[in-house]
């Protein structure tokens, strides 16, 4: 479906509740590959003794042997897949306009990667490159555009745009708690990356995921589409209990509700009395959490279920909410051990698009 | 070279100091596929528009698909790789074996994996299978090691071989802080997850990284190589340090130092007098971590160099360290931010041989 639609992208970033303590200080924004590496992957698996030969027949008409091997084993599996690297231009924009503005950014090139001295957080972009040749194409594309558009004025080592490598990656994002910083990785890495930012930031509920496509024909031709998931994988689960006339938990922060209705509203022309709502409902949201009138899977026991949730932020729509303050706390953890049972069931968590509800099938 | 002398497996384990606090209570035990995946890819990068067909040519003359796609960009990469799965197990009896004795366990059959009744630790597989189908046959591969020689007497749900998502297992790398398991793994896989392993233990240098190999021919075929390596990357480094004169700080547990000696005195037919030795040796490393006069890297500012270091464990030997105690005590961060430059020097990092020293590039 990411690929029907054009997929550049799944941002995901952490949300940040003013009054509670979270794992990261500041934003932490991502940006995975929507598309390519393994899931695109043709394979055979429990194939013995032979050769295996790759070939590549371009549009000219000429053939080139992209790999060739002998296997030695009574059992290989034998596994090809590429990387399209022509929309990692637009994942490039994307990310580096999103960190430019994030944690208060000014959104004002060029930015100046080193000293830090502006707001916005540090773009890294993280590849296994060094070993993983192939992956070159994608850290040259993001260079282009930085370099073109977003770096900094000539200067000893500033304005450069810095890379990591995936392993070291895994430290750093448990180092790097202060947050303020931004990746953008190929659609494996994101994968397993952005699940290890979501458990540092306490929980899968207190991490968005927005996948960015762009429409490819009709009238709205390069029109960005977004569409906001559930970043947790229990959704569907919780429906089925709801349905069974069981008590359930369901926040909105890892829905990213606010989000889509922010884009909806854009699409509509910039309706602004859109935004006010969704800005009042955020802040009711974020005050009931902070309070710990939360629902149970972040508030614990104490807390409170779906509807009760729903009843609390009703009575608190159209109040003055600002003074809305509490002591720092905690959120229990909130996300039980994913086993494979779980995280079956996530594949099936239902989302939203900007302007139409639909039920999808994720691929990861 | 790890292909060279059929390498199975790199066995990652956190090291725990008596008298101080790291990351893991009980230990964690990490088996990384030595061969395989990305690290043998072929690939052709900046090819366009066009076709792509995988081949393989078994040894009865038969030609099967593996896959074939269309590339609809103008760049892209196309990669293709095998997962050698023979020595798969090898590696199971090899990761069982050592989970049944970790943690003071008794090396006693059958697994009791869900009660946890016996001592040793908790065996999982993770892989992406659920997406990336082909990795089936690794997990097949271990679950019909585990079933025949490991497995519980049958029991509603006792001795269950576990099976964890390699996504999953980034999230619960960091809350598991409690240790006592053991992960078998492919081998990006494997890198990416001990490297957080590491980070979670505090650093790289609290980690030790054994290489498993099988003599394939002559008077040992089938004897067991271990390579011990530096599990950090600035061996060489530091050892250009020393040429220069300059002071330098390399304590000796990432190297495993013990676990070698020790591995030749098996192969030398069990000199028990080496083991001994090395039983001492450690023990006196380790009050000096405790009392604060490990090396730098680890004990701060306030340690010891590389040479005063060695003098101090010297004289020591010899003397009772048994009534070795101190408060628990943190270790310092020990590793810098591994920025590129820093990780291609650790592909230069030394290691020893069980009976050889040799220098060698290791592939991650």
């Amino acid at each position: 479906m990411r690929r029907g639609w054009n997929g550049i992208t799944i941002s995901r970033d952490t949300i940040h509740i003013e009054g509670m303590e979270l794992g990261y200080k500041k934003p932490v924004l991502f940006e995975r590959h929507a598309v390519g590496g393994e899931y695109g992957a043709g394979f055979k698996a429990g194939i013995g003794k032979g050769k295996v030969v790759t070939v590549h027949l371009g549009a000219d008409g000429d053939a080139t042997i992209v790999d060739q091997r002998d296997l030695s084993d009574d059992n290989n599996a034998v596994v090809t897949y590429h990387n399209p690297i022509d929309n990692v231009t637009d994942l490039a924009h994307h990310f580096f306009a999103r960190c430019l503005v994030a944690d208060g950014g000014e959104g004002v090139v060029p930015y100046v990667v080193v000293s830090r001295t502006r707001k916005g957080v540090v773009p890294y972009v993280v590849t296994k490159k060094t070993v993983f040749k192939w992956q070159e194409g994608f850290w040259v594309a993001m260079k282009e555009v930085f370099d073109a558009h977003y770096k900094d004025n000539p200067g000893p080592s500033a304005g450069e745009l810095p890379h990591l490598i995936s392993d070291a990656a895994t430290m750093q994002i448990i180092r790097w708690t202060g947050g303020g910083f931004g990746m953008a990785a190929h659609n494996y890495d994101g994968d397993m990356l952005t699940d290890e930012v979501a458990q540092v930031h306490r929980s899968p509920g207190f991490i968005n995921s927005v996948l960015i496509g762009k429409k490819a024909s009709g009238d709205a031709n390069g029109e960005i589409i977004k569409e906001y998931e559930a970043s947790h994988g229990t959704v569907a689960d919780m429906d089925a209990a709801r349905l069974r006339g069981e008590e359930t938990s369901l926040n909105p922060l890892g829905m990213a509700l606010f989000g889509a209705m922010d884009h909806s509203a854009d699409l509509a022309g910039g309706r602004e009395d859109v935004k006010d709502f969704t800005a009042s409902l955020r802040k009711i949201v974020h005050k009931c959490m902070v309070e710990g009138k939360g629902t149970r899977d972040l508030c614990g026991p104490s807390g409170l279920t779906t509807e009760q949730f729903i009843d609390e932020v009703a009575s608190q729509i159209g109040k003055d909410v600002s003074a809305a303050t509490a002591a720092p706390t905690k959120p229990v953890a909130a996300e039980k051990d994913r086993g494979e049972g779980a995280l079956r069931t996530s594949t099936m968590r239902l989302s939203m698009r900007s302007s139409t509800s639909s039920t999808r099938t994720a691929t990861a």
